[in-house]
């Protein structure tokens, strides 16, 4: 042991994402310089990187979709919470967009990741034989005995017949993209399977058509609720952005002196 | 006072950025569904988000290089200790990638946005009269006085003439769509200015070639730390995806486990 | 709607644990200044402030006891991600303690929260009539019959007739204060009903002792990883404070340098 | 190279702090379970793992001092954003304090650390022969010139002759404590020097008292911030507990659907 309590250790360390040297900077052996700055989308490097192919631009153009459809939903609870802690600390504007990642917990983003998790599941028994059609039976059976919601199914609003808007459309995109024919078709029975097993009506909703279009894409269930954070982030550095230009913390540390007076400098 | 401590109060709250209600989520007034996905790219709804204006395919095209550019430098110390945390809370990936952003610090991209403030204060000194080449003179002669590095100007290792290849390169992209008016000019004319100056040759960097692009493109220089977090979020997403497919961690506790044993379970 | 598309809302907002205002700040109605600083240390306010009753002392050495286990474990995985991020944003250590605390996950420390759960069950059994015993070997009976692990048994490395040496410390310690009736004997029947049930023989851990004692004090389980987050932010910040003497970083990016050169400041 | 893109790296590593191993854990070289478990209090472990040394009561008594006087001011903003984030992830008690700590920023809490630099500072003036008074009016003069605040001086409320009542209890405990001689003496010298060199009459703070007193019992000042992190957490650990019994989110999120309408389970 030297006098600093240190010992000498071993390690096998490495990654197959990407590297950086003193000459370049490659993702998945393509040189940032003359292969991917100018020439890929973010969507297209996001796949890449995550997947280790290099995706097709039906592909790249179906992750756009997702991650346009999650950016942002107004003012919501976790927007808030960056925006405040944002303008405590101004210097580190990655703590207020870590604060508002912090806030996709499993309840807000919880059922596009158990969609896709399912949907593994279903194609996992049709791989093995199973016909497709009991496949999401069965899986959907014993969520119901377990007491679980069927996840990407239902919506608190859209109870209607027409579904959720944006569901219907991602799965538009998945088709004219060429990208429906793995798990769309297995997402697009969950609501019918349900209603002959309990004879409720609960339409497809965004989250289980991401869940579908991202396995499509090979997206392993695991990264799903990445998806949402990158999108977030974005939407998060456009409330931050909002919250210079025009701060709302000050109105609602107006409101919380009410109950408690705060005082700002005197810790 | 209600029982459980509770006052009513009034606040003034909103946004314009985005809003959700029961029928429909709009973007900066367009609406998700009808007129974005599917239509527009993550870039592109990223640069409305922020901007609150539409912006042009060029403008797209340099996001997207930028994005592109600060995806993944390899196992960096960050992404290590996002795996880390992934290791031990594998139902919670947003607090991983919270953790890969909480270690994007000064240190690490300070440079970026302290080049696209210094190109603010350049530029108002210009539009207030000061000709061009001398306001970016008494800016970096006002940084050498205070014993300032020039934010987006040398490199550790580029220090030959060519310079860092991923700098010439976004200049040459923001040159091809159109956008190399306002900043590009300035953030070229720092090398040369330093020389004069002081008679040291730095190469403009990667930093600095970003912090002129975001300004030419409408963001301000608060906002610019955030395109390394979006970019960063999908370079984790697929560290967090290695992980799961081929774990580093249990090999650096291992390493860890020669100075301290860890229990696992144990707290 | 306001020209920055706000509207006035009303909500009834307040808290019972504690106030600031002008004149004072009061935790639980007792005043800072009077009452508590000088006088009540970090243990005793912190139960107050959970519980909303001023502990005996007894409670307060107990929490000491809980609080003191589980501070440092030593160069944990953990500690290590808060140092690499305390280094390249030292400006911000409340990032680096936060990315500490985010390592405080389910793997790590989801057996204190387990446990303390199942005896909150076992107890409400006993309060609607079960025998104690009947009440432990149900609720054990239900984890095995569901594959769980029980929580707070057995260990990794301890598997001897001694048992882990802490939770035997713990237990005495609230023996010793007088907190041992309620919840201390349900979590020293879980080995021998384990042993009843399926002849296996695991001793007692640290964090089922923790649990039973938190349980003891008026902790209700939810909150019980949430002392193990106390403890941990005082070791996290012993190291960052060896990081600044004595960096770890520096070897970690040299290692890491191996596989990925890393640009400090070329973002 | 290997398969998986790994190289074997040396590396040196370890800690001083504290080891765990398969027989015990020591803290500082102090077996956990035969000197610390039920011996000693978070406040003394606490300055222990720090500073490295055993301290006295009376140190121990100012940490103590120190923490009870921050943990709590109310529903403060960062107290309603770990509630928000808590409400939508439950299972991650963890991030919820996270988001707590990330909101103790440069705004909040940067005047305890910017003390105890200048004190610092001060003392290292004292130590090479420059009387106290005039080192004090120097380093003060310097802050001044450069238009900055004197940290630890001065507050928005407690404008008066009695001053902050917190920082004349804290200045109390520590000359009952006997650590009243280095640092104390500085910090009250500050209001009297600026006002020999401004004219204006601001008292003492909170936030400087408590950079004294860390200096006394010798923690260094860019550890100061962590002790408010270590109170908070517990503050907010409450503040979670008063969530869940009673909770806040629902109003905060009923008032958020007034501008933008929140879908749960929508993504």
């Amino acid at each position: 042991m030297t006098d600093n309590g240190r010992v000498r250790a071993e390690v096998e360390i490495g990654t197959r994402i990407g590297h950086a040297n003193t000459n370049r900077v490659t993702v998945r052996d393509l040189d940032l310089v003359d292969d991917l700055i100018g020439q890929v989308s973010y969507a297209e490097l996001t796949l890449l990187a995550i997947t280790g192919k290099r995706p097709d631009q039906g592909a790249v153009r179906i992750v756009d979709a997702i991650l346009v459809s999650l950016m942002d939903h107004g003012l919501t609870a976790n927007a808030l919470a960056a925006r405040l802690n944002y303008w405590v600390a101004p210097e580190a504007i990655q703590a207020a967009v870590a604060t508002g990642l912090l806030g996709a917990g499993s309840r807000l983003l919880g059922s596009m990741e158990g969609c896709g998790r399912l949907l593994t599941e279903i194609r996992a028994d049709i791989e093995e034989g199973t016909p497709r059609r009991e496949a999401v039976r069965d899986r959907v059976r014993e969520l119901l005995d377990a007491d679980e919601r069927v996840p990407g199914i239902g919506h608190n609003l859209h109870k209607g017949e027409g579904g959720d808007p944006r569901a219907a459309k991602l799965l538009a995109v998945a088709r004219r993209e060429g990208y429906a024919e793995r798990y769309v078709p297995l997402v697009e029975l969950l609501p019918e399977v349900l209603t002959e097993l309990t004879g409720k009506s609960l339409p497809l909703n965004a989250t289980g058509a991401i869940g579908a279009l991202l396995m499509e894409v090979g997206v392993p269930w695991q990264l799903h609720r990445g998806f949402a954070l990158m999108s977030r982030t974005a939407g998060l550095v456009a409330h931050v952005g909002e919250e210079i230009d025009n701060p709302l913390t000050p109105e609602i540390r107006k409101m919380l002196r009410k109950v408690s007076w705060i005082d700002e400098d005197g810790a």
